[in-house]
């Protein structure tokens, strides 16, 4: 704390992000990055980028980025707003989107980032609680709020939501407007994408940190009706007019091109997913179903805070939250067949080892 | 607009940057870039970074890059904040350490982000008027007010301030943070860095887009004793966990390891910034002295937006701001020799064509 700070930056109370331990011979299944690199495609994008040219400022409007994402999903390059990682996508609508003085409302359980913005920008919030099976209570999210936001399929739970249901909180909430936050939907959920022209309150985000393997690059977008999409170029233009750099823009756009390795990708993690729910099951975890490159588990014996421990001295790290009604639970990243193969061998050496207390 | 925009979103005006044309065959000398790229040091570093590692998040602490950072300017780490361009900098700057409730003071002809800024974030400002020779008036940095902020040298006028001058506005403001934008510091300037230790309120900024000829690559830095840095990190961390991405961290480093390369770049512009102000000086300008990467000039005779557009007939592409007080000048980024030639041959030709009217 400081003299020097104001009210605003003395009441914050930051996001903390899964660690990214610099050790290296780690299993490494704690923030959902995915087990495979880029595409040869994408690299070389970047490569060829990186020459005298980076003297110069990058497209502020990234242009040509915004026309492959476009294509991708056949929408006009007015629907879609890039911007560095879709936490800055998710900041900008929370500041020009989201109404002051009544709450926004978000799952008790989900991206613990929606109630820091919430603090950031001086809007209330109100947590609306998924049910005993981790599921989202579609008719709680009613009038009056100051905008509805969760993600699909969900995080940590890796459930998805229909679109049937997402389409019944858009027409509940027509006066304000509702984000899917689909960072993980690539992985066996269906994009809200489809229904943004019949409903102008909806915003869709997305990221190439998870299915498109560029957590390193900081690279997500908002998808929505083209007044959706000015509200967010104005306020990227008052806060900083280049926030994608280059490289980004370069590589991003050979990603989007690159759909062979998309699918490859995706398919690998599936597979792994369904291999690992399995192994899990087999051990005697309960594995909520998830559509998404991470599954949400719990041992009825074994405290998630003992087999995050444990794990941790196996050099296997997993995320596991301290927090109300899931610090039973662990959120696992599907890694690779070997990685996979790792944890449970490791989870079985825990639980039959006797070193476990229940 | 929209329905859906709230309040602040509504009201914002957003930063217009100065024009990135996709055409070749351009002199571009509208944006402050260095006239030569980055050496190959920084590109193949950059290069090197393009591997399957972009699967995996950056470290949001830029650990190592704050270090190359420190030992440049021979401080601590804990001194350092870098972040996706100086204007992100600026950004988390007007929203955690200006006050609201009390104007935030800076100079009628400068940084056109500033006014920006506080529309964004809700803070008041007033305007310090340049003095005729458009010095900066040191005494008119007095309290109350919610915080001092200038370019040094000042943009768009190219002076710059001494540094006693600078230590008598930390003194005059003791309760507010003061913030000295050093953009454009590399070109015949000299940093407020050293006046840290004695000074709690002092915040220097400096960005690698011009000096270090990255602007492509989007990174920029505060420096200040570490309860300002500390501010910084909470406001980042409730907005954006990754804000730089490996390539540019990667970039950045090798950067700061790179001394030959930017003194050499550094000299050739301050050469050709003489060699610019003679020309200027000989076809009847008056040029303003300038410790920039720039000059700001003016001709007696022929009005500023009609030398900016004589000169885009003949693909060159200067700044022009249609402003009071300053709509007679141009602001000139120092090119390469060729293309400083290329500029005072076309306004030889402009002023003795007798096209041009008074």
């Amino acid at each position: 704390m400081s003299r020097f700070w104001n009210e605003r930056l003395q009441q914050l109370t930051p996001y903390v992000p899964g660690e990214q331990p610099q050790m290296t011979n780690l299993v490494k299944l704690n923030t959902n990055e995915h087990p495979f690199g880029p595409g040869e495609a994408v690299t070389q994008a970047i490569r060829e980028a990186a020459d005298e040219r980076l003297r110069l400022y990058p497209d502020p409007d990234a242009t040509r980025l915004r026309q492959a994402i476009a294509d991708w999903f056949g929408l006009e390059a007015s629907r879609v707003f890039p911007a560095n990682g879709s936490d800055e996508v998710l900041a900008f609508i929370f500041q020009g989107l989201f109404r002051p003085g009544e709450p926004v409302l978000f799952p008790d359980i989900s991206y613990s980032f929606y109630p820091v913005y919430c603090g950031l920008y001086g809007l209330e919030s109100r947590t609306v609680a998924l049910d005993e099976q981790l599921r989202i209570p579609v008719e709680a999210f009613q009038p009056p709020n100051g905008g509805v936001i969760f993600p699909n399929p969900n995080a940590p739970t890796g459930r998805f939501l229909d679109l049937e249901s997402v389409e019944r909180i858009l027409v509940a909430n027509p006066d304000r407007v509702v984000v899917i936050d689909e960072a993980y939907v690539d992985f066996g959920g269906e994009s809200a994408a489809r229904l943004i022209p019949d409903h102008p309150n909806l915003l869709v985000t997305q990221t190439l940190s998870k299915s498109r393997s560029l957590a390193g690059l900081r690279v997500g977008y908002a998808l929505g009706q083209q007044h959706l999409i000015e509200g967010l170029e104005r306020i990227k233009n008052s806060f900083n007019s280049y926030t994608l750099d280059r490289l980004a823009q370069a590589g991003a756009i050979a990603a989007f091109r690159d759909e062979a390795g998309f699918r490859a990708g995706q398919q690998a993690v599936i597979e792994q997913r369904e291999r690992l729910n399995a192994g899990l099951e087999a051990l005697g975890f309960e594995v909520v179903p998830s559509r998404a490159n991470f599954v949400f588990c719990r041992h009825p014996a074994v405290s998630g805070a003992e087999l995050a421990a444990q794990l941790r001295e196996r050099h296997i790290i997993v995320r596991h939250f301290d927090k109300p009604r899931i610090e039973q639970y662990l959120r696992v990243t599907i890694g690779t067949g070997e990685e996979m193969t790792a944890l449970l061998t490791a989870l079985d050496d825990i639980l039959n080892s006797g070193e476990v207390t229940a």
